[in-house]
């Protein structure tokens, strides 16, 4: 439905101006400004879809903090994979009647802490109660050069290599909310490299890859062997291992797509602050993923 | 609750830097940027608590629009408050299972026609269903001159004239989702006069009244026969239409305070995109609402 979605807001929104560079459909939206062009992202997550809260009440406030953090740390992720710089975020909060001043504050904690950590200033929100479950909106403005070219899911050629950073699969276990956004490897790829197409490992790597795929309209081919995949992937047998790698979400790593030349350049970089793995090349072709020998690789990831 | 919250989140928060004029506590932030500042405002409004949807199919359809209406329109009326205008806005929809993408497409529906209405370009945002109500949280972003001085919720002096714009009261039968935010007034303000605090009027008149109040440190001098009232008041008796114009909530007009030559100008004023009413004067003394007589009048309205 995501898919269909987009297009008809594209369709309907009224972003085709000189005033917005980049509108609906990327991982965030950049807007035309004096100095640096200006990027907003946005993102909402809730109970039941995007993490779970215990019903043991110690429990529940125990993990509170790793939800606020979660809630901006995804919005970090999508400035990073802008090539842009975090400055400012508002949270809105739909909290559950049941939680007090107290849960929170507890809640508010991890979004000061990670706030602190990347340098944004909490600028604004909005704090309600409600009868329903933990709804958390967060958005993020940040900057990047102007008139910064690439970055976008619209800017793969054939002939790119893939890259990305980190390792793949078994966020689920923990590290979906105790992920870094990758935004320090972003401004060192930003200060000293030409990136054409990014985005971050949201949804899963296949279906980011093919997010890329279908924006650029370009093939993605992938060398499955590749993959660096998380210890967290609990799984004993090679095929299992490399699936999970590829179909799990919330990886939050960051996918780019650069020519050979500069490929080359990154991968002997030996002051990356995050290692990053060649996984493929981008190649001519309609927009699907395969692997070096041709076969069609299923693209399965979280479903919005 | 809210205001304690709000006290522990200014000392938690990390926001006191030059970078940020304006933090946590006002109608919105400001961001210092080289051309304009930017200006950025964030409100969530929820099923069950700022509008019920009808459990009738057709009817609920009906209603759609006017919920995604007001989803913006509360942000506008903010960015008004601040003195800005607006330029970008990002929409988070978390949507009942039950909704099938026509009915997502008739709540955008509602906001890009307000947007088109205010030029507010819509470029970014992030749409989930789930089993929980429908929430809508909408961030705008929008700019005011470098350095433009009032517009805040601290910048009441004694002897400031109160003015208010439009009329007050039972926006519950309809206007609470049909009402204009006041840009083109705000926009008239900021280039002919110079306004010291103003807020919009969200939760009721008299509370809002007492937000500058508290956050300037100044009483209200109210002369009550003068509030403007409603039509969509339906009470006959003095007492209570007064009542009404006072405590209800979701007015969405303009509070404002100037000095008392500057209000002498604007209430001559034939230009005035809407009209204003002079209902008091800011004086001396503890944050509080009292009548001409110096009577205290409570403050009554829509508690977070």
């Amino acid at each position: 439905m995501e898919q269909e979605f987009l297009h008809w807001l594209r369709q309907e929104s009224n972003d085709n101006t000189d005033e917005v560079i980049v509108g609906i459909g990327d991982d965030g939206a950049v807007l035309k400004s004096s100095n640096r062009d200006l990027v907003i992202v946005t993102d909402t997550i809730a109970e039941g879809t995007h993490f779970v809260l215990p019903a043991n009440l110690a429990e529940r406030r125990c993990m509170l903090p790793s939800i606020g953090r979660k809630s901006l740390a995804v919005n970090l992720s999508d400035i990073a994979a802008m090539g842009a710089e975090p400055h400012a975020a508002t949270l809105n909060f739909q909290c559950p009647r049941t939680f007090d001043l107290q849960t929170v504050r507890r809640l508010y904690k991890g979004c000061t802490n990670i706030a602190k950590q990347f340098g944004v200033k909490i600028v604004g929100g909005d704090t309600n109660t409600w009868d329903g479950p933990l709804v958390v909106s967060a958005t993020v403005i940040g900057s990047r050069a102007n008139g910064q070219s690439g970055w976008l899911l619209t800017d793969a050629v054939p002939g790119d290599a893939i890259l990305v950073s980190g390792e793949f699969g078994g966020s689920i276990h923990g590290r979906h909310l105790t992920f870094d956004p990758r935004l320090k490897l972003a401004q060192h790829l930003v200060s000293n490299f030409r990136v054409h197409a990014a985005t971050d490992a949201s949804d899963s790597l296949t279906a980011d890859l093919m997010a890329i795929a279908t924006s650029s309209n370009v093939q993605m081919e992938l060398n499955l062997a590749a993959i660096p995949i998380s210890k967290d992937v609990e799984e004993t047998e090679s095929q299992k291992r490399i699936a999970a790698a590829c179909q799990d979400g919330e990886d939050f790593e960051l996918i780019f797509t650069v020519n050979e030349a500069i490929a080359t350049k990154i991968l002997a970089d030996a002051t990356l602050p995050t290692p990053v793995t060649r996984i493929g090349t981008v190649i001519a072709g309609p927009p699907q993923l395969v692997t070096i020998k041709g076969k069609l690789i299923p693209v399965i990831g979280y479903q919005h």
